[in-house]
């Protein structure tokens, strides 16, 4: 168990890895940020600062020397280093749960064992897999890069046989797998934290609204049914528990509201953009639970204060903020990024809004 | 104007810097923390810090030349300094202000210029001035220091005329102030913000309760009436609107319920103790007021989300630090301060109450 004083250590230098150690500023820790991009947002808000490859084992050493324990603010770490940084002190989430977050298949498949619903999807190795799996799935169907995808990168439709080429080519020879489209009402997701000691706190269920493949809006309450929420915060309890998780995770559903369905599309194995909204608007939010969770600390309540959203700003979105200002109510976060480049997440505005 | 992205400066490292800083990140803002002590607690979370004297003027310059706009976080700051660097860049709040809260003497008379009660109150240059302060003012009463005085330090009682040589001894040959005694019911402040465009917004009058002379729990609503917090508020204003303020400060008042009387007690020209409860009740809490003043930007609401208190964690109750976070609903804040010396402040716990 950490005490307030000591340091951690954080893999990953983004926004998220930012809003991680403001969270553990709050509570008396202090931070050392890992990332090989010298112009890290988190580095403004830490106390260290290693600037080097994830792959430089002198430096991940170095860095572990430095920190009583460690965690990463998103999936795409390697999972070598993170295997090797566990020899040398407690890494939250470990390894076990980022090697299957970072491949789509593995995901899918844990989903399935768990009893939880997901598209039909079929491992594509090869073109003749690929042949194979749009015969079994049928079309329209999409075509995924198994590791390394996020906001819509390394995906792509096949409509018509006519796709497959082209959608082939995409993999540039690594494994894809192919999913079935789901006809889908809305998306939601939990965003939840799993203690050291296995306690469990998921907050509201929230719905998201993506546009052009990155998320837009997220709000609580979603608009779902107690059941398919129930349902949905049991899946991804028994997704923690199978991973064995400490921290916080995010699990992504699709929901078919006749039939009460929810659907599993993707687990992120780290605080999420969906989760925003919690900054201000539950009484503890996601980054100071999964702060607690590294530090073997109890789980503060995860209770909403009301109606809330989150709508992300990106790229020129930011360049609103005077406008964002000037609502008296509304709650802007900015990463301190410098260049505002399309599709690039500059910040988010949260409310808590009425009735 | 400032814009998201630049840097601003900080004099003084302590957890009020430390809780500017953070709000400052928030918003997109980095900061340059200025303080003497190598082991300042808001270094822990600033992109840049100086250690330096506050006398240093080649430092000064140096960190002036970094930044684009500079607050300070305590009003012992010297005045000099900050003439100094107003000379090369904006600093909100200005001398001005720092120059009549450092100087009990100057705020009484502000107050009372303004139309507000206070303590009676009598300069005491020498030994004869006090006997002919004593005899004005009757006893008991309170001798003071004029400046630099905090949290009960530089304070003498005088209940006797027997005390008066003894509390005399305490100036040590600085300015003092003779004060009378008042029969309050209650302490509260008004902790509010002036924005550079002359808007300000106070939060709700807030109820402080004192032990040892420090700080010990602020809470909202504050049991006063309407019109004693509108009396209050308004006598805030007034202080700043004199003051031509700009940035976030509190006003400490004494109430006598019977006649619904508010007395001026202090001003702090900066953040304050008594507005830690709205980083967790308040729609804007009063570190991000204070930033957005200094930035010249709009203020936030001032709302609050409900019955609120905070408790102050006082050297060693930080190490209770383990059956606070056991209480899921307590919002616990600490400020990474290695010793826990008596009296020192560690840390604080907000609640939002229910009913």
């Amino acid at each position: 168990m950490l005490a307030p004083g000591d340091r951690i250590g954080i893999l990953g230098g983004g926004q998220l890895g930012r809003m991680l150690a403001l969270a553990a500023a709050r509570l008396g820790l202090s931070c050392h940020i890992y990332a090989p991009e010298a112009d890290s947002p988190a580095f403004d808000v830490a106390a260290a600062r290693t600037v080097a490859d994830y792959r430089d084992d002198d430096a991940l050493r170095r860095f572990a020397a430095e920190v009583k324990a460690i965690t990463y603010e998103f999936e795409n770490v390697p999972v070598e280093s993170v295997r090797f940084l566990e020899a040398l002190k407690p890494v939250r989430p470990g390894a076990k749960a980022l090697e299957v977050a970072q491949d789509r298949l593995a995901e899918k498949e844990l989903a399935r064992r768990l009893g939880a619903r997901t598209a039909e999807f079929a491992a594509v190795d090869s073109r003749a897999d690929l042949d194979a799996a749009i015969k079994a799935i049928g079309l329209p169907a999409v075509l995924k890069t198994t590791r390394l995808g996020y906001d819509g990168k390394g995906q792509a439709k096949i409509l018509t046989a006519a796709d497959a080429e082209g959608a082939f080519a995409m993999l540039r020879g690594g494994q894809g797998i192919l999913e079935s489209f789901v006809a889908f009402d809305r998306e939601v997701s939990v965003v939840a934290t799993r203690a050291a000691d296995g306690t469990f706190a998921a907050f509201d269920v929230t719905e998201n609204e993506h546009r052009n493949h990155i998320l837009h809006r997220s709000s609580v309450p979603a608009r779902v049914s107690s059941a398919a929420a129930g349902e949905a915060i049991a899946i991804a309890r028994r997704i923690a528990e199978a991973l064995d998780y400490v921290g916080t995770f995010a699990v992504e559903f699709f929901v078919i509201d006749a039939t009460n369905t929810v659907i599993v599309n993707e687990i992120a194995p780290r605080v999420h953009n969906s989760g925003h909204w919690t900054m201000d608007g539950a009484v503890t939010c996601q980054f100071e639970q999964h702060i607690r969770a590294l530090a073997g600390w109890p789980l503060g309540a995860t209770t909403a204060l009301g109606k809330a959203e989150m709508i992300n700003l990106i790229g020129a979105e930011a360049q609103d903020w005077r406008a964002i200002l000037a609502d008296s109510h509304a709650r802007l976060h900015l990463y301190g990024k410098g260049e505002a480049r399309p599709g690039r997440k500059m910040g988010h505005v949260n409310r808590l809004l009425q009735g």
